[in-house]
């Protein structure tokens, strides 16, 4: 018979195993081997593979044959290893004992640490160190361990006892006991084990080493483990994997030490370790700041030998993980040893800086840089202006609100959005305080540097329109109560008024008093390198949802190659228009309202030539009238009075075609293309200024490629209807001006039924663009607008794990795309489509877009680089 | 070479053809034959096939050898059995052309009538009809007919020639030209034709012939019809038939006539011949009234072998179609001729009757009497009281709106839900008028005889509670203007003022001012009888929506086998319960929401008591609280004064509150489960109520299946959260108590994304229940109460066929509904599957949901009987 190997051994720059072996080994045995493996100094160790556990449950819980020998040499070699000797007072082994299955799995065994300590071994150790209260602290540590851990007593009695012994002695913290109490500590300890388990506490090393095993293969049964496993579907595993590790000590003497390091600056990026060390202690001294580490560049001169090993180790490691490193070193009486490494985290300043110099480096080639080194987030980072970071740490924020839209902005607050612009007219700095914002604001809002609301979600308005200018932005802080009438707010204590300075984060979410130091974001070299790396991979396009010419002309700074979304209703808010856009709500009969819509016509004819304009060559998707007529109307008697005499109304007639018009549910109501089938004169002006401006600035060299979109189509119906009308308008301009234009006439695909039967809608369409927005609101049932009274509920309970309207849930709403995706593709194969809800900027959602095969993205401005990123990570996936 | 058959025959009881025949000679071909063979004495005629009109396109529009001899042959058998000769002036023979393809086809040619007329013979029929002006005016309508169908003469000229004469005679009607005018107008069309043409009224009817059966061979590829074809997707037809066939005079003296008659009285359903007939006269005399018609008993004395020949003739038919006959018939010189056969219509009563009677005939036995002899939209008519239909006649509406609810009602009109109440309690009979209704107004709604609304769809409010109780409802009645303040409504020209009389007609819509007698509704034996065989053929279960105990009680009588739907929420609203309510909904404390909902315990649990013993031995599913909360609170100030008193809060708090739980969308706020999630508590009193009832009533002996339904799923983690709440509460019962109840818990289906997640819910539910309403608003991003601004339009512009809301959406609603239960039943089987929304009382949707094997439908009371035909019906026809 063949013997089989039970036991591998890890350390001294070799091990029998590699990162292959995961099945055998578990996770963190393949992964041990594999550092070993290659050249890094990890304390030796041995894992008892998984196939061993098996044996142990299919004989009756016996260790199968030649296991027991094969681990006494595997600690035969960490004791050659360590100079160390397991049970040995004079220079003693101790080791670590973990669980590892080859899938990470909870309710398995903790850790043992500390195991090969006995009432003998324990006096070495303190003489070792000469540390007797540490040798005894780890003692009475290892006990409660082993009595809990391998042997189930319950760790309540062994606090128990502690708390007794600190009251005898009159103190209060645990590190308050010293060395003798500890002594006592340990014999209590030793005595609670006993008449819990009815045995002594074992002081044979190997005893202890047998049970701690043995309580390993158990915890591959426990009840919580097994659960674990039927949830999550792990199946074909045979059993859990057995880690025993040399434990080492950075507190014996002056040639003994412990640290920790970033391989660079985590906050610039700078190519030069960064971190701090301590001698003789242990890795936990240095995190406790008890005593003061030193930098980490003063080891090169306390320990010259060790110091150009760490050099070293720490060039190898980013060569491995191609990646800056977190890393845990100990130093052992001269031997340096890595106890854990791990990527580090960083600013997003550095991750670029890193990612850029990796490249130069040749330590990562442009495809790794772009698709692990710099994430989503941490270039978002970039892209807004932040708070010093010395200026906020003592400041306390007054309320803390969503982070709408990321950034700091500092300005004086105003409670109306004219008294905001007018303030801003004079050179102010302003920041609009709002309970919640209405399209009747986006003057104030475009005026002010920040904006704040006291009610409202991420997608409120308020959330909407800030991100799409890259305006920091902070919704729904209810800790905050906006007074209008006093023109002044309060967190309930102080009273800020009309004028005082307000600095808010909307990265953060906090509001603080006072006008903070802010630091601006640059579009650096580094940044331009990288992102030209980024598209060199990308596969999906990426527009952006822009309504103005000043917009589009900063996405396309930011690289947007084309408008995904452009909302047309924005524009019937500014100035003179809203009368015109009154007027025709308030006409009875088609005749007025196509009076009141001529008054409209050369405005959006403008508008359109404008962003044409900025996006020479490049195509714009332009959405006809979306939102319900009412939402234009005023709705206190103030204004309706004022809007009566202007319209030479009288007011009652105003007043009772307002509240006619009010809806019960407006986002299920008379919105979208149902305006344009109940009203084709506005789906007939509309198309006329697009293709009337399209036909003017094509005559005059700029390259335009209109794709007119139809909202909130339902049916193919619906959807025919309204391409009638654009069709036939399109044509009546060609004829009058004799001039052509190329045009597309596609739909939004943002109503459930749209989705469910887009095999009978996409033959009629040239493009779909998912609105997900739009599609989440009625899939889940959800208003954007009222979800803010169950989502902190629902994200608490782990009902949701998070906001779907910030990232595409992909089991519901992701089914409605991928079904329409499917249906749209088997009758049009070549059909365009596009995403242009405010997931289109949101990485997770952008890597769904991109599995589903869309065409494109479409995202607001400041979200153009992001997307751009995630595209091309998605893309780089995507092949593996 | 073998002679091929083009022409076929029938007449005189037998045919060259039979109804299998389509392909070739046509439906109308197929049919003609079948009826010949099968006795009947239609008149005689030939069918030209198909494929002579096949062999016309393929070689040139060349008749095929043979045919035109055949022709020939045909025509000699109709002069024959006509004893007729075409052309001849002393016994005329003419003849009707007809196109006739497989599929019906609008676009092919129409009727050429009177065929063989010309100068010599119409002075032959002038003599034989002893009717000259007949004779010239069948001639004058020959030429137009054959000018404009054949010879594509525009009709516009003969009107114009016949408008000058009328102008020359000084007369209006055309009824008023005389014989001489007529022969005079015959020039003139003549003169008109040849114009038009180039050539001369052909006057040989075999030209004639010739001519028209070109234009019904040419016909098969008008534009028209090659469209409809393409549209339809009509493919592998090879061209129309031709049908030629003798024209019968009823107007050849006293020994001729014409009638029509039903076989049995379409009133009532007696078997007895219903009709009337009028001597020497043509079909049109009967029907136009110029002449008084006689009884069709008459003709009894007038030809009895005539008579009984009919009689014959009624009852083979009524054998033959196995239904009530519609019949026209013409006696030419004692020869009796059926010129048409269909099913009559009849009203509900009737339906019944005859269905009763076919089956004690042996006519049909019960599955075709349930299949096919009485509609469900007859059997409604058996369940309302109706306005007399004498009494209705000359009255006309002040309006019409939809008609929601039917049935009649009379009483006198109020506007407020307190002051119908009042009237109703001193004995008054009360019609309330409301803009709209809300769950405040039901206490005045349940008052009243019959609600009235000016604003609002099939699917508001006022619709839906009225149809669950069987209460006559006009909803949405534009033509209205209710003034609250003055309390008083106006139709534009008069002023109704509260206690005026008042009629509503709630199966047309109509309003009527006055107070119309009204026909009682009642179930009779025939009704019984005719149920019985109903559930005979039925395998899907019929269930009820029903809230209060009465109501249960009435759905039962009507043959309801439990209730599908108890919505909890009305029962908030009674008396003092909702101060308890109005209390827990301000409370910001869990523990005095708790202290308030601890009030409504009693009043829920006697509800439920109530029912289950309505329901004793069936199953009574009930939904928990699903409307915001927000829905029970005061909206103006008088009555927030009113509640802040009442709770002893601040007027400020009170509102505050009220506008703080005020929500841009309700329909998607918080709501249904999101509640319950919410607040645990509510969840915990509802489902307490519910166990604790159960298990009194079970103690007395009334056997309880209580289902608690989940409202508003769109995650398993959801019905998750919600199953814990409801299941450790009933085990909290049971501990209590010391006894048990069974019971179920399962979900609504009604937000898209739960259909498309059933897979994942299923496992976690007994049942599911399709909320059809609210899953229709949406898939379609549909407010019920906002569908009223555009639903007209789209139903006008056929973007909609009908209002989704009362017949299920099958190709988008439907599609997540069959989803849903393939997806449930893919993990599991057996899963108990029903639908509650309003569709569950639609024959359609019905039929629908018996496709989808959904083990029951639940509906309102009063739509329980229509359900059970409805779903006789369909499983009827699902095993064909």
């Amino acid at each position: 018979m063949k013997k089989v190997k039970y036991v591998y051994i890890f350390g001294g720059g070799k091990a029998d195993g590699d990162r292959t072996m995961k099945e055998l080994l578990g996770g963190k045995g393949a992964n041990l081997a594999e550092m070993s493996r290659t050249g890094l100094p990890v304390p030796p160790g041995l894992t008892i593979t998984t196939e061993a556990c098996d044996h142990y449950y299919k004989n009756k819980k016996q260790w199968p044959e030649g296991l027991e020998q094969q681990i006494r040499d595997g600690i035969a070699f960490q004791e050659e290893q360590m100079g160390a000797k397991l049970g040995d007072p004079g220079n003693p082994l101790l080791l670590s004992v973990r669980s590892g299955a080859a899938a990470s799995m909870p309710g398995m065994m903790d850790t043992v640490l500390n195991l090969g300590l006995n009432d003998t071994v324990v006096e070495g150790l303190a003489e070792k160190t000469g540390n007797e209260r540490f040798a005894f602290d780890s003692y009475r540590r290892f006990i409660d361990m082993f009595g809990g851990v391998v042997m189930g007593v319950s760790h309540d009695h062994f606090e128990e006892a502690m708390e007794k012994l600190k009251s005898e002695k009159g103190v209060e913290a645990d590190t308050d006991l010293n060395a003798a109490d500890l002594r006592e500590l340990v014999d209590r300890f030793k005595a609670i084990y006993r008449k819990a388990t009815g045995f002594m506490f074992p002081s044979d090393p190997m005893e202890q080493l047998r049970y701690a095993i043995n309580a390993v293969f158990g915890s591959w049964n426990a009840d919580r483990a097994v659960k674990y496993r039927q949830i999550n579907k792990i199946t074909g595993l045979i059993g859990t994997a057995v880690n025993i590790q040399a434990m080492v000590f950075g507190n014996m003497g002056d040639t003994s030490g412990s640290g920790v390091l970033f391989t660079r600056n985590p906050s610039t990026g700078e190519n030069k370790l960064y971190g701090e060390y301590l001698k003789n202690a242990q890795g936990e001294d240095v995190v406790a700041g008890i005593r003061t580490p030193k930098d980490i560049s003063e080891l090169k001169n306390d320990m010259p030998d060790v110091y150009d090993k760490l050099v070293k180790y720490t060039q190898k490691l980013e060569k491995a993980y191609a990646d800056m490193q977190d890393i845990e070193f100990t130093i052992q009486e001269e031997m340096l040893f890595i106890l854990q490494t791990r990527n580090g985290k960083r600013t997003g300043a550095a991750a670029l800086k890193i990612a850029v110099d990796f490249v130069d480096e040749g330590l990562v080639n442009e495809e790794v840089a772009v698709n692990r080194l710099v994430s989503t987030g941490q270039l978002d980072q970039l892209l807004h202006p932040q708070f010093d970071e010395k200026a906020i740490k003592d400041k306390k924020a007054i309320g803390t609100g969503l982070p709408a839209s990321p950034g700091a902005a500092v300005g004086r607050v105003y409670f109306t959005p004219q008294e905001a612009e007018e303030a801003h007219l004079t050179g102010e700095k302003v920041i609009l305080a709002r309970i919640e914002t209405s399209p009747d604001d986006v003057g104030g809002m475009h005026a002010a540097e920040g904006i704040l609301t006291s009610r409202g979600g991420m997608t409120s308005h308020a959330a909407v329109v800030a991100r799409g200018w890259g305006k920091p932005c902070v919704v729904g802080c209810a800790d905050i109560v906006i007074n209008y009438k006093t023109k002044s707010m309060t967190d309930g204590k102080q009273t800020i008024k009309q004028g005082d300075w307000v600095s808010i984060n909307g990265t953060t979410g906090e509001v603080i008093l006072g006008q903070l130091p802010l630091t601006p974001p640059e579009m650096s070299d580094d940044f331009l390198k990288f992102m030209k790396w980024v598209d060199k991979f990308r596969t999906m396009k990426v527009r952006t949802n822009a309504d103005r010419g000043e917009d589009a002309r900063k996405a396309r700074e930011f690289g947007a190659e084309g408008i995904g979304l452009c909302r047309t209703e924005h524009m019937f808010f500014e100035g003179e228009r809203i009368v015109a856009v009154r007027r025709m709500i308030m006409s009875n009969e088609e005749k007025d309202r196509r009076a009141a819509l001529s008054k409209l016509l050369p405005y959006q004819k403008e508008d359109f030539k404008e962003i044409y304009e900025a996006l020479d060559g490049l195509p714009v998707t332009i959405r006809l009238l979306d939102p319900p007529l009412h939402e234009f109307l005023p709705h206190d008697e103030k204004d309706i009075k004022a809007l009566a005499e202007q319209l030479g109304m009288s007011f009652e007639k105003v007043k009772s075609r307002v509240s006619v018009l009010s809806e019960a549910n407006p986002m299920l109501g008379h919105r979208g293309c149902r305006l344009g089938i109940t009203f084709p004169e506005i789906t007939e002006m509309q198309t006329r200024a697009i293709i009337e401006a399209a036909i003017e600035v094509q005559e005059k060299g700029t390259k335009v490629f209109p794709e007119i979109m139809v909202p909130l189509i339902g049916s193919a119906e619906e959807f025919e209807d309204q391409k009638a009308v654009i069709k036939s308008t399109a044509e009546e301009v060609f004829k009058e001006t004799g001039k052509k234009v190329k045009y597309l006439i596609g739909t939004m695909i943002e109503v459930p039924r749209a989705a469910l039967t887009a095999d009978t809608i996409a033959p009629l369409t040239d493009f779909f663009s998912f609105g997900t927005n739009d599609l989440t609101q009625m899939t889940f049932g959800f208003s954007r607008d009222d979800i803010g009274k169950f989502l902190p509920d629902y994200l608490e309970k782990k009902i949701l794990l998070q906001d779907p309207f910030q990232t595409l849930d992909q089991n519901g709403v992701g089914k409605l795309v991928s079904e329409a995706v499917r249906l749209a593709k088997k009758v049009k194969p070549d059909i365009k489509l596009g995403i242009c809800g405010e997931h289109g900027g949101d990485p997770d959602s952008i890597a769904f877009c991109y599995k589903q095969g869309l065409n494109y993205v479409s995202c607001s401005p400041f979200r153009v680089p992001i997307a751009r990123l995630a595209a091309a990570q998605s893309a780089i996936r995507g092949k593996a």
